[in-house]
């Protein structure tokens, strides 16, 4: 068995750990003599690996107590739905940032059910940029603000958390959960698919303020009101417990190595390794704003387009898989989420450097 | 490692073979050096995988052309919400037969969305029964005709099919599907939640006859728009990956074992076998209809109530788990779907006659 180095934008790469983990107790968990994805979810078994699970998510993000964690299914795409029916609350109005192609999807699905007000738009540097602060049009009644901390296709990311005042802040963090300490009480909600930062697709954590429960408009489908959930504590319908269980493994992972703080040094050093070798190159382009730049995902172009195919078939053969770029913004796209080890980083440069040197 | 025989209704047992290669497969599938779930869900491989998975069940059911099959998350919980959403296409009325608990749930959920005509309901009779067909009070606009063929709680199962006419018949089939030959032909829509007879929790299969697709009512979330998933493959947002592998998994087993004709022989095998032991005991007591008797989930009581605790001690100490009764209805209850062994059904038997010569 090789393992490659998976620069996937998710499902993405799982520390080793974790999986070796899995792969031990797959017949058999602690010795109940059953694999965990056929445990009731209602056992003993499962609910101390559920709770442990939340209370190790708690214990990294620091979640205050007057936020409730829920464990769903759906994803991301679920709670562009879910978001406004729960928190309209009798409002009309929602406030959305554009910085890229999750933003606009998020819009997209709000649309549905309320009035949204998009603050600001990143549309005119293509989606390169952060729209600055002090220019956002915020509506004057809106159930909430929404942004995206981090957009996987344009590889920009937020380094600051936007002030909202008495307006709940709504966050889609599915891509850059995790990957550093984070102060909750700043937001109202923040959501995450999991299969970027946390575990496999399946799974989706809703991180909310309890003030925000209780609201959901009456044609909400029971799965995802945030008030029935909560009094299950996500039971109210079988969880996905195998992922559930798996993003434990990984909760455990990551406090293993130090917890946030200790990852967030990691993932600083992995992003600026790669960075520094687009920008000391003049065959290798990254196109985002210095400041806006994603410390999870790193799109660059080659000088010479022609030679994507020819690099991507090299990579591969080097064990450095699915660089592709996305359809919409071509070249190459390699995200570094938590998993990905710092050595893969090292090789993916070390490769770059080796093929600029053959080929340019 | 001792496996133990595992009753559990859900999530529940899955055929070993299975784990085993989930096992093998959990640090490198098929020489790519990743998990199944580290795999991008657009990639070569996990597409390849998740084609293998639908073929499989297309030929195991016999699935006909026209009608899609969606793997989606949500569990059957959220096709309660689903299915008002996108088959009333502009009626307002439903039609609903009440066997039990689950199908009161799917009737309290609907009433979000439609107005509910409850057809039938085995209310008089405790949910021992399935109300005879000639007595449904059955609307004359309904949009469709809903039922569920087997209740895991009463241990009720029809063990025929409505006949529905121009009305497409909607079955809830989470925990009877594919443990016989079924013939799809005769519904508009068949979903089940993978946790009993496909997979792992977090994975619900949705087989729609394509005509009903495209009606869905506007305040749809885009996860649940069945128009949507099947023009996307069930990929409009990111599946649950490696629930998928897993059904597929299944699906090879239940080949190799020489399909549903095959399983169905087990079946019955295993639930006269169980029934039989109850029926020839003065101890034991099952009380639903002959007739009505599911072949999937057997409840039982004990003459003696006081004993139900040593029954489930020394069960356990037998490596026969999970017998505990639904505690809306106390006693036992064996739950047998198609991953539980014969062994595991004659290891409780046994275990039940020599229970009951010690102790009634």
């Amino acid at each position: 068995m090789t393992r490659v180095y998976n620069f996937s934008a998710g499902p993405a790469v799982l520390p080793e750990p974790v999986l070796e983990r899995a792969r031990e107790d797959m017949l058999d968990w602690n010795g109940t003599g059953m694999s965990v994805m056929e445990m009731s979810h209602r056992g003993k078994a499962f609910v101390s690996i559920a709770n442990q699970a939340e209370q190790d998510l708690r214990d990294l993000l620091q979640i205050p107590a007057n936020y409730k964690v829920l464990f769903l299914q759906g994803g991301a795409t679920g709670q562009f739905a879910a978001i406004p029916m729960n928190l309209l609350r009798g409002k009309t109005r929602v406030d959305y940032v554009n910085t890229g192609a999750w933003s606009k999807k998020a819009i997209a699905e709000a649309k549905k059910y309320a009035d949204v007000n998009v603050v600001a738009t990143a549309a005119d540097s293509h989606f390169t940029t952060i729209p600055a602060f002090d220019g956002w049009q915020r509506g004057s009644d809106a159930a909430y603000l929404h942004y995206t901390p981090n957009e996987t296709i344009g590889g920009v990311e937020f380094h600051w958390i936007p002030e909202s005042g008495d307006v709940p802040l709504v966050a889609d963090m599915s891509s850059n959960i995790l990957s550093g300490p984070l102060d909750v009480s700043r937001f109202g909600l923040i959501y995450a698919g999991a299969q970027k930062n946390i575990g496999p697709a399946g799974l989706t954590l809703v991180i909310v303020r309890d003030d925000l429960l209780g609201g959901a408009m009456a044609s909400t489908p029971s799965i995802f009101d945030y008030q029935v959930q909560a009094e299950a504590e996500s039971m109210s319908n079988t969880p996905p417990t195998y992922a559930w269980y798996l993003a434990g493994l990984v909760f455990q992972w990551l406090k293993e190595i130090g917890g946030l703080k200790v990852m967030d040094e990691i993932n600083r050093r992995k992003a600026e390794k790669l960075y520094k070798a687009i920008d000391n190159s003049a065959f290798y382009t990254n196109p985002v704003d210095v400041a806006a730049r994603s410390r999870m995902n790193v799109p660059f172009t080659l000088a010479d387009p022609e030679l994507d195919g020819l690099f991507l078939k090299e990579a591969e053969q080097a064990g450095l898989t699915t660089l592709k770029g996305h359809r919409s913004v071509g070249g190459m796209r390699a995200s570094i989420y938590n998993a990905m080890p710092e050595a893969g980083v090292d090789a993916l440069v070390e490769f770059m450097v080796d093929f600029e040197q053959r080929k340019a």
